[in-house]
């Protein structure tokens, strides 16, 4: 696989199914570095780190998976007041790595942690010692490898060296493309905001395009504003942000063992104390944050693996969201609807199963659906608008709008996913040869 | 489609993934009829009539989505005590028609109980009025069309033009045929066994290939016998038995809204009178019906839309058989999983996953793995005797076999499925093209 930062930023509108996505500049307290570890044995970069020279605040939710990785493993066990670096590779999931996995991140964390030591020395005024404990992974790929430690640890001395306190739009590119496996594109997403009367960066980078059903966390998203909030405040943003956001996409309904969302507060940016998550304060930022997630979520789903088309699930009126969300879903991970939609087949039949075999009690005659705006059941009935030539014109669309009113309630959930095309089969039985 | 009956009685063990069939010869009692209504408006027989002149006692089961095609609604509103003839079509699943979907059938019925009359009148001894509600339907194939009666209707004389009391192997090849939609073979399963002295006849057929996660019934499955059983008997054995069979396959993980599976029961086969499920002379009856249940069902998955390989996963040994169902089709439903055995990669960090994401508590030391007698996972570790090579060896075979062990309990539960291919792809972007 070869990823080429230049292809990407002269081209970056290439997938018709998103928005350009928006230049990251400098965020203060956060420093890039990526490097090529040859962890894939070819050119690109796939070892990232991010340094908070003065530490950060954060939060971070993690995949329901029974089975977590190694590194899940330590970022739980460790619980640090700060953060102070996050460092991800790709290629190697440390997942089912056993003793030698964990072993081999406590090794990496003690090695830089040390070596950050150092750096404080020459660069703060007032420099700290770095702990082990103070460093958090992220880890993507292969299940069962044995993990590359002595790969990575051997490019500490040039993630350090390469450190910038000033960062601009192409160290972020190259972040988003040295954390990517099987995505085509980064992604990468940003807003400002007001707290107080202080202007607020929330910048995002996150990938995944398989293995995507996340629950209660996401493949990999790492979130880094210069607001100064504190852990708990983080985490109860995320929570609650996340059920609209990176819980509501599915790829291919399969939950990855590492997934992993962060959110990483450097401080820089002055403002009032809030100590609370309600605070009137938030709201902006609460907006934004959802934002972010959003459009990250929404990117992973667009570079689904083998996608052709951006698909939006929108269940409406149920008596609860836990019903219109397992509707949304159900219609979301059938195979049957996405190779429909592949195929640009207006086979609402297929919607119908997929709404029955959620399981729902229901009336039909409340039931309607709609491509787009295009009505095709009203009433539990074919629309008497219908015809199969304009809603065959519909599915010719990048974009797929299908709209579900269940009728017995006021409660919402809305999915996004992507079609299941013969590349998606190609791309999964291919991966490791 | 074009279906040719002497292609396939001449080369019936070209599917290595299963067995030859047992041919179906004459069950006493049963009369088939198949013709051919343009349903797919080409020359395959897509209409198909099983007539039982002294009636049959039956046993349905119904699939569990909460939306239910017409046929199923008439077939659950009416409950004679015996059932005459069971109509099965292709091509139209008479779902989501609505009013003239099921007036339709009361048409159907009522013109063919007519013609059925007629025909007692010139060929018993003790002619009976058959009445339009001792017909059940079978419908199977596009949701949403209108329902074809005229066609149906019309077809109806040479139907029974067609009746002969005594069956042979081309007439059940001819009614597996004939009730197939994206099928590529037809399935047929038969056992013999003793109720007392008496020696009874069990055959079965079936389809199915797409939207199948059967729940609680099948796709269609059509069971006959001779033997002598009261409704509630048949309904008892068809629900203990279905858990094992029908119930523990999956292609794609989508449920119809059309699923049936039901038994029909002659009486022509005189044996003492069995009122009682628990009636020790049930017991060979028992096992030859889990037979034919279970080779019908694995002949579904076999002949899955575009299947390359039979999958068996065997989770053994969890707290609860509900936990090892769940995660035997946690496996069986990975996309990711399915593309791997495409694949012929020996990719358990996927099972792994698969496992982790069923959501069941489990020590992972006790964890083993088995790709058919090769262990790949020992007690939460990569086994010693692991080698890629020999497990991507394993991966070659047509029938795949994994096996989980999860150690923290006595309970079973065994799950079939097929990988999953372009192929798939392929048909179901295409289906109604």
């Amino acid at each position: 696989m070869g990823i080429n930062l230049i292809n990407f930023l002269s081209s970056k509108s290439k997938n018709k199914r998103m928005n350009e996505f928006q230049d990251l500049d400098h965020i203060e307290g956060v420093s890039v570095s990526t490097v090529n570890a040859n962890l894939y044995e070819n050119s690109r970069d796939d070892l990232v780190m991010f340094y908070f020279r003065e530490g950060a605040n954060y939060a971070s939710l993690y995949t329901q998976s029974k089975i977590v990785s190694e590194n899940l493993k330590w970022n739980l066990s460790n619980k640090p007041k700060k953060i102070f670096t996050l460092l991800v590779n790709t290629r190697n999931a440390n997942c089912f790595t056993g003793k030698q996995g964990y072993k081999s991140l406590e090794n990496i964390a003690e090695t830089l942690s040390t070596a950050l030591t150092e750096k404080q020395k020459v660069d703060e005024d007032q420099p700290r010692k770095i702990k082990s404990k103070e460093v958090i992974f992220g880890c993507t790929g292969t299940i069962g490898e044995i993990f590359p430690e002595e790969k990575i640890k051997d490019k500490i001395p040039e993630l350090i060296d390469k450190i910038k306190y000033t960062q601009n739009k192409y160290i972020w590119m190259k972040a988003a493309l040295g954390i990517m496996t099987t995505d085509t594109q980064p992604k990468m997403a940003m807003e400002e905001c007001l707290i107080g009367n202080s202007r607020i960066k929330i910048f995002g980078i996150a990938k995944g395009s398989g293995m995507i059903q996340p629950d209660m966390a996401t493949t990999l998203g790492y979130i880094f504003t210069d607001a100064d909030l504190p852990n708990d405040v983080l985490k109860k943003l995320l929570k609650k942000n996340i059920t609209s956001t990176f819980n509501a996409i599915t790829c291919d309904s399969d939950t990855s063992t590492n997934d992993m969302l962060t959110i990483f507060s450097t401080g820089k940016a002055k403002h009032l104390k809030v100590k609370n998550v309600n605070d009137e304060r938030l709201k902006e930022f609460d907006q934004a944050l959802n934002k972010v997630l959003l459009n990250l979520a929404k990117r992973i789903v667009s570079d689904g693996e083998g996608a052709t088309k951006f698909v939006t699930i929108k269940v409406e009126n149920c008596k609860t969201e836990e019903d219109a969300k397992k509707i949304a879903f159900s219609i979301a991970n059938s195979p049957l609807v996405k190779t429909a939609i592949s195929g640009e087949d207006p086979n609402w039949g297929r919607i119908i199963m997929a709404i029955g075999k959620a399981g729902i009690q229901m009336k039909i005659d409340k039931l309607s659906i709609k491509f787009g705006d295009l009505f095709i059941i009203q009433g539990g009935k074919l629309s008497a608008n219908y015809t199969e030539e304009k809603a065959s014109d519909y599915m010719k669309s990048d974009n797929i709008e299908i709209n579900i009113e269940i009728g017995n309630g006021s409660k919402n959930f809305t999915a996004y996913t992507m079609d299941l095309t013969e590349k998606y089969i190609e791309i999964n039985s291919d991966y490791r040869s």
